[in-house]
């Protein structure tokens, strides 16, 4: 459950990526981030715990650094122990952003989910500091976090297991390498079980920034698949069995690329700056 | 997410039961529930929704009477069309209790989840209004809920199937038929994907009332089984393959009967009014 905003406060960003983000010539995604965590006073806290490869971190450190961020630190988490370690919880209030690394969404929930360290990371975005992620690192900020499923475009019962995320927000549940890993179907079959929520699915180098108003807008060089479930007339998860198709009916499905936004509460897309770009041809 | 209590306002009951509970002889858990809802003044509305069997709803509706309710309506809901139908918002708003009755939660989260009637329980909860619920009326009630799964004693990976619920509250999760049938090990698995939560594991016949202060309390003939997570040293759901034994070390487990509480903030567990009853011997 997010942590409570108090009044006069304002929850701070939260940016989901699709994995793949571009690091070199057009690092675009990840430069909006520094920019949203303070810019040239950006104090940007990297957890590469969702990673096995011991040089994630030092390559986030790397380009954070090069894009303008003042300071730049890695918190790393090898036991639950370690996530309710005072130093590491006092530098952790210090950040002006907090990013998660890709890898395996479960080595974050298991060594993090329930320690002190979950629990202020939700503290520091409801009192307004970003929290960003690729891959891995995206799906953790849900409540409802997918952790594995069948590839494929359709749902099918059994295609999607889900597990509690880190809980900054339940209003989605999101889906990474979307295009390239063809989820669609894995998506689906997560709003199938409890259609309250809307599907976002990550298209690789490509970015959801959730501003505190709860909109939406894309960055980056591919989709962000938004599936809206509120007026889903019928869900038939609850009579197949096992590896059978689910029928879904009244799902409303939104493409947007770069610019385009969509507002979590009122659920309606917008062209956004792209609209506005062709009024000037 | 639970709906947000309004100041000088306080949470109502929430109330999961096993399955199976007396009906006859000694009611004594159902008997709670319609003291808890205003007793001669009771209004209660009983959400079959779960149940493709014909008589569910009656049998609840003729019980809840017999034990002193004023008023008993059932309200189901075949199509998600129903669930945002102004009559049967109405006549819930009107409520003093509501209660879900068993069958399978996902009937109830695929065709109420997102829906307007979803939102309402959560808001009467908010105001005061008792929810209660058996089986998988009782799995349905929190925010993470197990939809199925392996038997067994000890956790298995792939062992369980979570999916969002209702969402009254994200403070555990839910397992019932819990001794019967065997499910210590998938309730166990839900918690080592992350282990913010505490596992609730409810027999037949008995259940847990749980006040607007979040402690519990245990009522009927069998035990609840508290599992405690949030000391965990150490789970390895992150590296293990599909049906692999999970290690999962560090847990605090408590068996509660009739009396004894379990407080679900400061996570202590009392031996309530069967320590008090001691004292007169």
């Amino acid at each position: 459950m997010p942590a409570k905003v108090e009044d006069g406060e304002q929850r701070g960003w939260i940016v989901p990526i699709g994995g793949a983000e571009n690091k070199d010539d057009n690092p675009r995604i990840l430069k909006r981030f520094v920019e949203l965590c303070g810019a040239n006073d950006a104090d940007i806290v990297v957890i590469p715990t969702a990673s096995r490869l011991e040089d994630t971190a030092d390559r986030y450190e790397e380009i954070f650094s090069e894009l303008g961020a003042a300071r730049v630190a890695t918190l790393d988490f090898d036991t639950r122990r370690d996530a309710s370690e005072t130093n590491r919880l006092e530098r952790l209030r210090e950040a002006s952003g907090i990013f998660f690394t890709g890898g395996n969404q479960l080595r974050i929930a298991t060594t993090i989910g329930g320690t002190p360290i979950a629990g202020l990371v939700r503290k520091c975005n409801a009192r307004g500091v970003p929290v960003g992620g690729t891959s891995a690192g995206a799906s953790i900020l849900s409540d409802h976090m997918i952790v594995n499923g069948h590839e494929g475009g359709s749902p099918t019962a059994g295609g999607v297991q889900l597990a509690p995320g880190l809980g900054l927000t339940n209003r989605f549940v999101i889906d990474q390498h979307f295009r390239q890993r063809d989820r669609l179907g894995r998506l689906l079959a997560a709003l199938a079980y409890n259609p309250f929520s809307v599907g976002i699915g990550l298209d690789e180098d490509t970015a959801a920034f959730i501003g505190p108003d709860n909109t939406l807008e894309v960055e980056g060089s591919g989709a962000v698949t938004v599936v809206d479930a509120s007026n889903l007339q019928f869900s038939s998860m609850a009579r197949v069995g096992e590896n059978d198709p689910v029928c879904m009916l009244g799902l409303k499905v939104h493409i947007l690329t770069a610019g385009a936004t969509f507002d979590l509460e009122s659920r309606r897309a917008s062209a956004g700056s792209l609209a506005e770009s062709k009024d000037n041809h």
